[in-house]
């Protein structure tokens, strides 16, 4: 193992050439999306009024295990990937660890994150289908990043609508997007009818992420030309960010790196499914014995904590129902810094992988992962995204276990991006004026109660 | 040439094992520092009571061509080094022209910038020293950020003074440098002598670099086990980035590509030293036939509008002449959002260059840099600094001018870093409200007129 750099970049010509796709693998599938209006399961010809005809394809698609990444696609990953798998040295010293800890890191473009993965996609194919453009929301703000760069570079008209409170407060973000020429609203917006409706009924409201969601929904259904895309849930998603996983299962086989443990945080669920999906595909052809573990925040524990059923993917309830583990789609997480993993819910994918028992959960405190993310910071180098940090945190937590069992493990954790953008809540660690925030058994009943009587 | 890959990763057996010492192959050397009391050249027993002893003699060797890199240092590179040379190919088509483009591109670690190449270099004599720390200056962040990174790596004290305005109002760097451990202080501050009279002499002043220099001087002087550390202007910061224009040069001739003019942007002139450093060596030897151009901004243009004086290094004239290009050590440049950039002179290696002829420079206007830096963000991607889209400005230029005589040529430029927090400037560009500031000549003959009297 002496031979293994110390950053593995794969040669151009090692990058994979098509997506894998793991529902191919699995024996029992993921619960089908149901229309919301008949609580049946949705159809192509549903999804294809809001979404690009090659994505609906893709998102229906349980059987086909690779699909080609397009020329145009690959071209433009070419210049941010292949991303490092990184080992962590340094960090492995700090801790006194036998373990080995590689870290694929995914922060090595402007939007700062795995998002690009799927922008790049999904523009691509909405160019392809002639479309003027594309409409999403954004939070906060790393999806409207990536999709506002893919858009420039396909010359698609892009509209952001950004939740409100995050368009004042993150202006850094909303000017990186309008740079790359995405079209950024502040929502609720006057542009809409939705957006009118919530203004007339919560004057003076800061917005909120369904409502977003039900803007771009309109904006894009009601314009010619136009498509919502989502960055992150949906099975495409997943399917998009398996490129993060086949670079990562590359470079540990050219250096005979058996991973025992895969790490990643899981908000939507998307990174964690990109990273892990050739390896569980493995494990579930009986080819390969690995853990995998999700980290979520304590704030928002949907795997750890939440019911799995059927719930509405958005708080507009615009989009099919979906069978996840969910804290109940009226959930309002407590304030987290990792504006990432604050989904109420989870993908549908990582979820029935979790009901089979073939993936770990576990639940961490934000404080514990901002200590995480200043010891990684400090001894590797990069500052962590909030979210990424989460995963960071468990990887550490898995090499200190290694230091009392003696074991030389290989532990591989996702690194989805960097923290530029977070300085906010870094302040506030740095000042040690940051608070950790645990649901109730009582305020989950309260949102479990209105989860849809759908079986 | 179609084996070149889109991006140029060094293995790590064909990294650097040494600094390139530019002045070694000088005929005509650098003019000596002088001492700012006696006005004699400075000798090693001056600098040693401010600077760590090993950098002493790297700042004075005028003759040894090679110095090795330690490999503590060397194993820090290997955190964010080798950095990619990337070819251009998509601005390339977005341009029409028939030349190739290439940009070795710094940015991809925390600092942001190249400052990382020197910072490590530095923490790590310190500390081999046996020194508790080093002090420092920083404007705009990016040199504090770096060394609070190296710092925290060797386990080294570090206090940064940073100018009040910018402590103020980029607060985000300023938290950047705290998750590393850096000790970062609004100058004027109350801790120093110089400080306490300056905030005297003038009430709510806002701070300049000079005081800020003055500060981490004293506080390096007046504390047992500490020394000063700068980030740029300096023989021994020119020779650390010599690292930049090696991997440069290894990269082009593993696959067989001459650069035919080689661009940087410059400030103090460390990065665009370090990035020509092998390539200048070989034309002085007579090996290459290349062209070498320095970008500055129009509104403080030391090269292209400054006179060769000795001049003071910093407004407190407490640091040695220099003998370089200057506009006068009083001049204040007029706002510019590329803050890296805003030293009235240029290290004595570039001006010396200059001088004999073997560089170019030229000035450009900051919205025409800003347009460059949009056309690249949008093509390739990557959302540069303010610094280093003014060498973008140029490579854009010159690959339109091959687009009219036809040539091939090959353009290499420096992308020294990204923008993520210069978005702010990004925003006034945004909104059209960007102003373009040039000195006039009696602005320039009123600082000259200060020039000291030192032949």
């Amino acid at each position: 193992m002496n031979d293994v750099p110390y950053k593995i970049y794969l040669d151009e010509k090692e990058l994979p050439k098509a997506w894998y796709n793991l529902r191919a693998d699995m024996v029992k599938k993921p619960a089908p999306l149901l229309n919301p209006k008949t609580l049946k399961p949705v159809t192509a010809e549903d999804l294809r009024a809001v979404f690009c005809d090659e994505l609906v394809k893709q998102e229906l698609d349980e059987t086909t295990p690779f699909m080609p990444i397009p020329d145009a696609v690959a071209d433009f990953y070419k210049m941010f990937r292949p991303s490092p798998l990184i080992r962590a040295k340094f960090l492995e010293q700090a801790l006194g660890t036998p373990a080995a800890i590689y870290y694929k890191f995914e922060g090595n473009n402007t939007s700062g994150s795995h998002k690009l993965n799927s922008a790049v996609a999904q523009a691509y194919y909405a160019k392809a289908q002639g479309l003027k453009g594309v409409t999403t929301e954004t939070g906060a703000g790393q999806w409207g990043t990536a999709l506002s760069m893919a858009c420039a570079f396909f010359g698609l008209d892009c509209r952001v609508y950004m939740v409100k409170c995050s368009y004042e407060q993150k202006p850094f973000r909303r000017e990186v997007m309008r740079v790359y020429g995405g079209k950024v609203t502040a929502s609720p917006s006057m542009e809409t009818q939705v957006g009118r409706q919530i203004n007339a009924l919560h004057p003076g409201t800061n917005g909120s992420l369904g409502c977003a969601i039900s803007e771009a929904v309109e904006a894009a259904t009601c314009n010619i030309g136009y498509r919502y895309v989502l960055g992150s849930v949906l099975n495409l998603v997943c399917l998009h960010q398996s490129v993060i996983g086949l670079e990562t299962e590359a470079a540990l086989k050219k250096y005979g790196v058996k991973p025992d443990v895969i790490i990643g945080c899981a908000g939507g669920g998307s990174n964690l499914a990109g990273l892990i999906a050739p390896f569980m595909g493995a494990k579930l052809r009986g080819e390969l014995d690995c853990r995998f573990v999700a980290v979520e925040p304590a704030s928002c524990p949907s795997l750890t904590r939440g019911r799995y059923a059927y719930d509405y993917c958005d708080t507009g309830k615009v989009c099919p129902l979906q069978k996840m583990y969910t804290l109940g789609h009226d959930y309002i997480p407590s304030p987290s810094h990792a504006g990432g993993l604050r989904y109420h819910g989870m993908s549908s994918l990582i979820s029935e992988l979790y009901d089979q028992g073939q993936l770990e959960a576990r639940s961490v405190a934000q404080t514990d992962v901002f200590a995480a993310a200043q010891q990684f910071a400090r001894t590797e180098g990069l500052l962590p995204a909030p979210e990424s940090a989460h995963a960071i945190r468990a990887a550490i937590d898995e090499a200190l276990e290694c230091k009392k069992t003696g074991e030389k493990k290989n532990i591989v954790f996702g690194l989805t991006g960097t923290g530029y953008f977070d300085m906010f809540a870094y302040q506030r660690f740095n000042d040690g004026e940051m608070v950790d925030y645990v649901p109730t058994d009582a305020d989950l009943a309260t949102s479990f109660a209105k989860l849809p009587d759908v079986v």
